[in-house]
């Protein structure tokens, strides 16, 4: 039977990857810093992977058939520059040794759409966009995708590395797109945003985990593009929600100036690896999706974890 | 008084290099796993770079200021896809991150044109040209260039990342070129070869070592390439080399079937960084090089290290 190590399970994207994962015949093994979450049949670990002997400790206990590594410093307010990137980096390389030490077959990492250049406007592809990340996030996240190639090139086991691109849906943080704005419309205060122009390619988590998943259980090597396809600019995203909402007064467009810096016009992604060949389609529309974390946080609303 | 520690020091480039970092008034430390070299002035440090408690224990020993990481598995049979470049890897890691722990002020690291795609033909720019190698040696070796960019990012020292392409020169190995030729034509046997119809770019050892002390006495930061900037036909280097040695007539070109896969026509690169941000030219030409690396050969013979 495949066993699957889990790292960050219980994170946004995590907690939709574990039902998945048993879906599919896994049996899972879940690392987590704090409290996991309650899903019968998944084996939590509790255990902080940034100490030096935490990741090997847990490999030669699970020994694991399979690796899927998001765990990752994430915090909104500080994750693009912090140092902490180069310890989850380090933390990382750890983890990806273990694992082939214990004779693991198949991982996969948790990359990003930071890995690339972004210019004014950039349309990424795996092989032909340049990769010149702006920020020590994109530095960190392209260099541990690197090293696993380098291990898999080695012959050390079978890898990709998945370039997440923007994620929205059930349990998503407050201070992120589109809950920042979600978080008052479902309280009845003005929501102010930016001018939204920018276009950037945005998948449903349920959706994201399930490409992820895919990427696991498929045999496909090195990096691989987690996008719908379609960009879409930022204030359909907000407009959706604020519709579904019944509150398009309370959005108030424009509020806040543009960023400046690192916002290019459209982040796009080149989706044909994960569709041909590693055969993922999204199922979710993007109105639908926006319904569903409208209903999730109206239901919740300051219940989920922040 | 700044203080180098030099890696891979007993080798091909860093042999050369001590007495440049001395004449610019460094205290020069010199690590090696075999030897030193003969240099008044230049402390020797005898160790393995590869076992895990070495790194640090060199750095919090010497304290230096500045580090220049020249070593690296490079037996010429076997570099490109032995799994000792994950060591390497590894260990150049553990060296980056003792340095930075020491308070260490200005990094330069060794990396290589075969961190880029190389297509048919391939003209490599530092930011531009897509960096896919084709070998284990060169994935290694961009992983680790990016660690140091994310280290000095992060603000723990200030770095570069000198990417070498073919150097020839004195205390070069007999079965690369040019030696590959030199070695039986100082014999007076016949040298085969292939068609050398193939444009390299080829730097004099020693203007490839005065390349690297410039880069790491300059504040340039990221990738710089080291080479001329001038491509020839390989077929030019061989023919030079059998015209200063009088044996045109034993030089058999074409008696070796040129390599087909990873042999592209033309490498070259662009020199604009080292150029005019470093403020380096080369100083000797090639008919110069070829006539002291002939020199040399004829004076040693077998006695170099093989």
């Amino acid at each position: 039977m495949n066993r699957v190590l889990v790292t960050g399970a219980s994170g946004f994207l995590g907690r939709h990857v574990l039902p998945r994962l048993q879906s599919l015949g896994f049996e899972v093994h879940a690392v987590a810093y704090r409290n996991g979450v309650d899903l019968p049949g998944v084996c939590w670990h509790r255990r902080d992977l940034l100490e030096e002997s935490a990741a090997r400790d847990i490999i030669s206990q699970v020994r694991p058939t399979h690796l899927l590594h998001l765990a990752w410093c994430a915090d909104p307010a500080n994750f693009w520059q912090t140092a902490d990137n180069l310890r989850w980096l380090d933390a990382t390389t750890r983890l990806f040794a273990a694992f082939a030490e214990c004779g693991g077959q198949r991982v996969v990492g948790l990359g990003s759409c930071a890995e690339y250049e972004w210019g004014s406007e950039v349309h990424c592809h795996e092989s032909t966009t340049p990769t010149h990340p702006f920020s020590l996030y994109g530095k960190a996240k392209l260099t541990a995708g690197h090293w696993l190639d380098a291990q898999a090139t080695a012959g050390q086991f079978s890898a990709a590395w998945a370039r997440l691109f923007f994620v929205y849906g059930p349990w998503g943080h407050r201070s992120r797109l589109p809950g920042v704005v979600i978080d008052p419309l479902v309280e009845g205060r003005p929501a102010r945003c930016s001018s939204g122009i920018q276009r950037r390619d945005y998948l449903f988590v349920e959706d994201a985990a399930a490409a992820i998943v895919a990427i696991l259980d498929s045999s496909v090597e090195g990096a691989v593009n987690v996008a719908s396809g379609e960009p879409v600019p930022i204030i359909d995203l907000l407009k959706g929600v604020a519709h579904i909402l019944n509150s398009e007064h309370l959005l108030q467009v424009g509020a806040i100036p543009d960023t400046e810096t690192n916002n290019p016009r459209s982040i796009s992604a080149d989706v044909t690896r994960l569709r041909d060949e590693v055969g993922f389609t999204r199922s979710v529309s993007l109105d639908e999706g926006l319904r569903r974390t409208a209903d999730w946080w109206r239901q919740t609303r300051y219940s989920q974890a922040s």
